[in-house]
């Protein structure tokens, strides 16, 4: 089982207009909601994937109620992935193009979401159909008491005895403390559970110091973090501070992975046109994965590279192409680096 | 007993961001909800001047779960009118201002919503806080089953007996036919309730076909309805469609009445500034509490400027100031018109 944390759940909904006027009124003309926040839109492509998934974090009020009826709806065949060649077996260059339609309709992901006394929070994104940019509102998310946190602690200790692999995503809700990873990658250190932290700012740079196996921070994340603005660079400095392996999205350019084993790149085959929200949950997913079922890290680079570029390829935000998954998977370059010097 | 009728019901959120800067991200600073769509808040002003009150309509979904339960927390003392002189003792020129603080704390508008299987819509206001400016996304709100239009018919026609008064507000859900205002003005008509129109485009040239006793368009729905631009001509001419007594809201400029006893024009003592959402709720309130009381045309035109003025004067959106509501009653100027051409 895979375990993913999600502290700031969040209702993401979507509002298509035909164009944004600041100061006017519109008419919604389409809406659309569904769980969000980074680790449950992790979980999703896991379970696309074939891979059995646990979802915890904070829920409350009556966004988390619709939140975890949505989730709970969540199946292989409601992601839009369900004509992928994904599960596991579907490796790169392992005739995953020949599996494609074969993958097993996996379960959604289990629901260990910890209730909270406050209201879950949305995000809005207003689509502006003239254009096809989006602007985005986002709640703040709801107070979290320390009996919250205790309760969420026994609950996450309880799951990793179960676990594989655990992701640690995105942002704090208000309350929370500032080295909550720290302490959440400690405790997955201390259980013998792989751990992915993907974060931002000071919650970043604590759970660093904690040592996990895998962080995944953006190029703008990265040199924040590190001071340096050269990704490899960057990379090499964020795994002296304590992340044993740096993987850096670098959006249309793929990935850098700084590693124990050595450093690579990897790159979609051509640049693509789309809508990039999720492609950096699809790419937690397909490391994640990767690491659990033993993949070797030029295969787990090209599985996330894939995915997060099928996710830019899909129609619906933060969902991948199934197809253009599977027809991408031996397509993707991968490039070995010379030694840091 | 005065009852209003609001067929799509909204809930009404308000974000605060720095600035809107579209296709970009926000972070929202302060948010809010409550219950919304015109007659609620018509409902709501009723209730803080005293009026027992009851609102029915369509509700549903997890929105209107939160809508319903917030209703039912709409107070005399919640409302932000609490300290008005507003019970229906506080007449023009009856020693209002000596009066403000006195008011009765008036139980919340009663619930006789009919639950319908679509979820309740959403309305979304942004305050842009560098520049004051607001703009407005409205979902479309619930579609309605024919089955789902005759239980409201039912419940409807059960309240219309021990009603005084009957205001019809707002947009019509999916679903429901553009007759529908006509019918429940008929309905009123027949049980010998006055009934108070308050919409617009085809439901509101097909609701005044009906013979309601009062219409409360603004300039623009005037002219729109009947091609004149200028307000008092096309007063006229609204009630030679059928509508008994036509008051026209002039925003800044006050309101034009024209009736069977006559016409009149009333206008604030001065032009305020201020958020004017919510004005023409207010006003309704003021003409429909006027018509229950047996209040004078002057009286009741006196009533609903003052409160529609005390509504752009409070600090939250569709609120009245109460002690600004006491102080404008007997400095609102009414003047008779003379009798059209």
């Amino acid at each position: 089982m895979i375990l993913t944390v999600t502290l700031n759940t969040a209702l993401d909904v979507t509002y298509a207009v035909p164009a944004l006027v600041p100061h006017s009124s519109h008419r919604v003309g389409e809406m659309s909601e569904r769980p969000g926040g980074k680790g449950l839109n992790v979980a999703r492509v896991l379970s696309a994937l074939g891979h059995e998934t646990v979802v915890t974090g904070f829920v409350g009020g009556s966004t988390g109620a619709v939140l975890r009826e949505l989730l709970a709806e969540t199946g292989h065949a409601g992601t839009g992935a369900s004509a992928a060649g994904a599960g596991p077996s579907a490796e790169a260059g392992a005739g995953s193009s020949a599996e494609a339609g074969t993958a097993a309709m996996a379960p959604p992901p289990r629901d260990a979401l910890v209730t909270v006394a406050g209201n879950t929070r949305r995000t809005l994104a207003v689509v502006d159909r003239s254009t096809g940019d989006t602007t985005q509102f986002n709640e703040p998310g709801p107070q979290v008491s320390a009996g919250e946190w205790a309760a969420f602690l026994r609950t996450y200790e309880d799951l990793l005895s179960g676990a594989d692999a655990v992701a640690l995503c995105g942002s704090l809700p208000p309350g929370v403390h500032v080295g909550a990873y720290a302490e959440l990658v400690r405790l997955a250190r201390t259980a013998g559970v792989p751990v992915l932290l993907d974060t931002s700012g000071e919650p970043l740079r604590r759970g660093i110091a904690a040592r996990p196996d895998l962080v995944k921070p953006n190029a703008d994340e990265l040199a924040q973090l590190t001071g340096a603005r050269e990704p490899l660079r960057a990379a090499h400095d964020a795994r002296r501070h304590g992340a044993h392996s740096v993987i850096a999205s670098l959006g249309a350019d793929g990935m850098l992975a700084v590693t124990p084993d050595g450093a690579w790149r990897a790159s979609p085959p051509a640049a693509v046109q789309g809508n990039p929200t999720g492609a950096g949950d699809s790419a937690v997913a397909g490391l994640l994965s990767g690491l659990a079922e033993g993949l070797s890290w030029p295969d787990r680079l090209t599985r996330a590279v894939a995915l997060s570029t099928a996710t830019v390829l899909a129609p619906a935000a933060g969902e991948f192409d199934g197809p253009a998954y599977a027809g991408l998977l031996p397509r993707v370059g991968v490039e070995r680096l010379a030694p840091a010097a």
